[in-house]
């Protein structure tokens, strides 16, 4: 009841009714997940574009099961083999990705803005999977989802995030979306990968993993992306995965009842050690199947709302 | 009414009545991609494999969506990460492809008449999805399709085509096409991009920009690969740019009411100006949107037009 | 009637009954390619995702059509362009996927024993797509398939597999498949191409090719890989095909009814000569018709039994 909203670009944009709109559809999907039939009408008749410009089977995936859930024709438009190599410009493909007549444009760009772009220029509604260092929204989505499905609620709730905030879309949206449900946040990670400006987003910052950690009720853990050593940010793998990376020896002195989560791919022995990733305090499974009930949600809201 | 062939090889081949039926039949899919629900059961139960030996995300797409809005199942065999590497020859990979029964095969190769050897071994339907230097017919017929809409008939009407002519299958299909349904065609390029034996498919040469469309009701700019440029057949793209290219200023001089056209993917700022490409004259993105139109005639015609 | 498994993942596993009850779905499923709406609604609501590693379109889209016309929901999910490359490992891409709820994974991975190691920790069910040099089911059972629907029956039939006996996981899934069948097989090929271990698998080895084909009802052809010859296990490419490949003439003194069999993609001139694939003994294609039936049989039996 009552989105407006012609696209869904960041967390940033959106009120927090907004949020709980989406979370509570998405509650209503994950049913279909369970089902023997796992197929609704909805979107029957809708053209969903998986429009990635960075390599992402799995945001892609689960986006294409979302869509033929609900039954829409979903096709994937991967950039890499097509006209982007020919020096067309974004705005150009999206222009005649739109005059096909798709009703929704899934887009991943590494620019960060690209989505918004597209957003003004295009009639049909455009989802951001990822753009940048950005924002990644349904990611966001699916974390609030998943801590509200396994606390009850979310507001009050402590979340440390750990790892490379700079250059986190996943951080990002997580941040916005949290603070707008009544969240506290705490970042952690080594100064070089803490952005300066990082308390205007109403976080709180810390520098000692353990500290941050201590009395969360979920930890996110970041993936380590390995080009950060090599562009000097950290010093090495195994010094980071010391510091920061969470073994079970570290969890002991967490809350029992502590969520640990990761937005995948998880580096085994990097930001997490393998027992910590089986662990029973880990939801990232439950992430991912959560991954496909917000996109559902998503898709509906935007595509399937008018005709219900 | 009274479609025969079994494929659609080339625009050369078609009579002008087979050229109407496919148009009118687009005609009246155009109206389907303007539906709340963008489905019809056509072709419910047909599989249509699209075999792609040139990465071509576009038409590809197009086809797909086409496919999908019938009903259709559609499979992408995509030849770069498939058996072509293992050294099968164009024929075993096809005829392995018929033997999984598919009704269409929709095929796209660097070869000049690639589609029409595999047409004459193959039982199921073949379309030309554009092979080599020889021919894009569903391009000229989404070309055709979009003149019609945008100026009530064909016949009689003048178009000059412009640019790289030798290379071109689109300019190809769009002659022998305009030429059947009573229009004039004037081509217009650097000498070493007209091929000279171009008068005997009945159009004019001018070798002067301003002359070719001075008097035209369509143009059609085609796309200047870049290759081109490396194999010495034009100076550079800068003076091809001056020279060739169409800016606000050249169009001035023509027709008020001239349809600018282009195959796509556009390069800004050397065929067309990026003022030209996004002006008034432009019916490029109409041509994108047709093209579903004609493909979805197309599949019809050939799939589905015996069970009606 | 009766099928238990989860998995499919090799022939070796199977039992005798079993094999006959894949058979006989099989056989049922063929008559759907013949008919003019190729579609039944046994799989709706199912999602099965083929998760490719190695690149393989043919395979791959032998599936892909099979669980289409079974009204299955198809997601191709295609190693190389996905987390593999970002160093996640095998079984929690599997886990990642399994979290999206599909009802089959269909593997395909360069290790022999990756979809057994899947197949123990997924709860849904994992087929064998070819893994390493150990088996490739589905291509075992359409091969007994096409022998059954050719001959009438199996048992008592006599095989011949000729080439690189010791690399073709299509050799052992068709050996196993077929011993269990009550055929005797004969495999014959160079020394360094044929494992000491062969005699064990209940078959006999010759080490020429005449004498094993001589009074075959069935010749099994093996592709040659080009790495054979680089890494030194034949000598060359044309001493290979004049001691191991098929000629007609070679043909001549086979039994007149004999089948001519390969798993493709063909080397024409290495294995094969041009002629004899093209023979009026060769069922190549059936082989390949019989693949899609095979693969509906063993998609519906592992994920759509339960519900009939």
């Amino acid at each position: 009841m009552g989105w407006k909203r012609k696209d869904l670009l960041s967390l940033q944009d959106l009120e927090t009714a907004e949020i709980q709109d989406v979370l509570d559809t998405a509650d209503s999907m994950r049913e279909i997940a369970t089902r023997d039939i796992k197929k609704v009408p909805t979107l029957r008749g809708k053209t969903v574009v998986n429009l990635f410009y960075e390599a992402s089977t799995r945001t892609r995936t689960s986006f294409e099961i979302a869509g033929k859930w609900l039954s829409a024709d979903v096709v994937n438009f991967s950039a890499s083999s097509s006209s982007a190599e020919k020096g067309e410009s974004l705005l150009d493909t999206a222009k005649n990705i739109e005059a096909m007549s798709p009703d929704v444009v899934v887009v991943r760009h590494k620019a960060s803005g690209a989505p918004a772009l597209l957003a003004r220029h295009l009639r049909c509604a455009v989802v951001n999977a990822g753009d940048g260092a950005h924002e990644h929204p349904t990611q966001g989505l699916l974390d609030l989802l998943t801590i509200r499905q396994k606390k009850g609620h979310l507001e009050g709730l402590s979340v440390a995030i750990v790892g490379d905030i700079a250059h986190s879309r996943v951080a990002r949206s997580d941040i916005h979306g949290m603070r707008k449900m009544g969240m506290t946040v705490t970042v952690a990670g080594p100064p070089t990968l803490i952005p300066p400006a990082c308390q205007e987003l109403g976080v709180k910052v810390s520098h000692r993993l353990e500290e941050a950690i201590a009395h969360a009720d979920v930890i996110m853990m970041l993936r380590l992306q390995h080009e950060r050593m090599e562009s000097g940010l950290i010093p090495s793998l195994r010094e980071y995965s010391r510091i920061w990376g969470l073994s079970l020896d570290k969890l002991k002195h967490c809350r029992p009842d502590v969520l640990l989560m990761h937005p995948g791919p998880v580096n085994r022995g990097v930001e997490l050690s393998p027992e910590v990733a089986d662990s029973q305090y880990s939801v990232i499974l439950d992430q991912v199947s959560n991954g496909v009930a917000v996109r559902m949600a998503v898709l509906y809201l935007l595509a399937g709302s008018q005709a219900a």
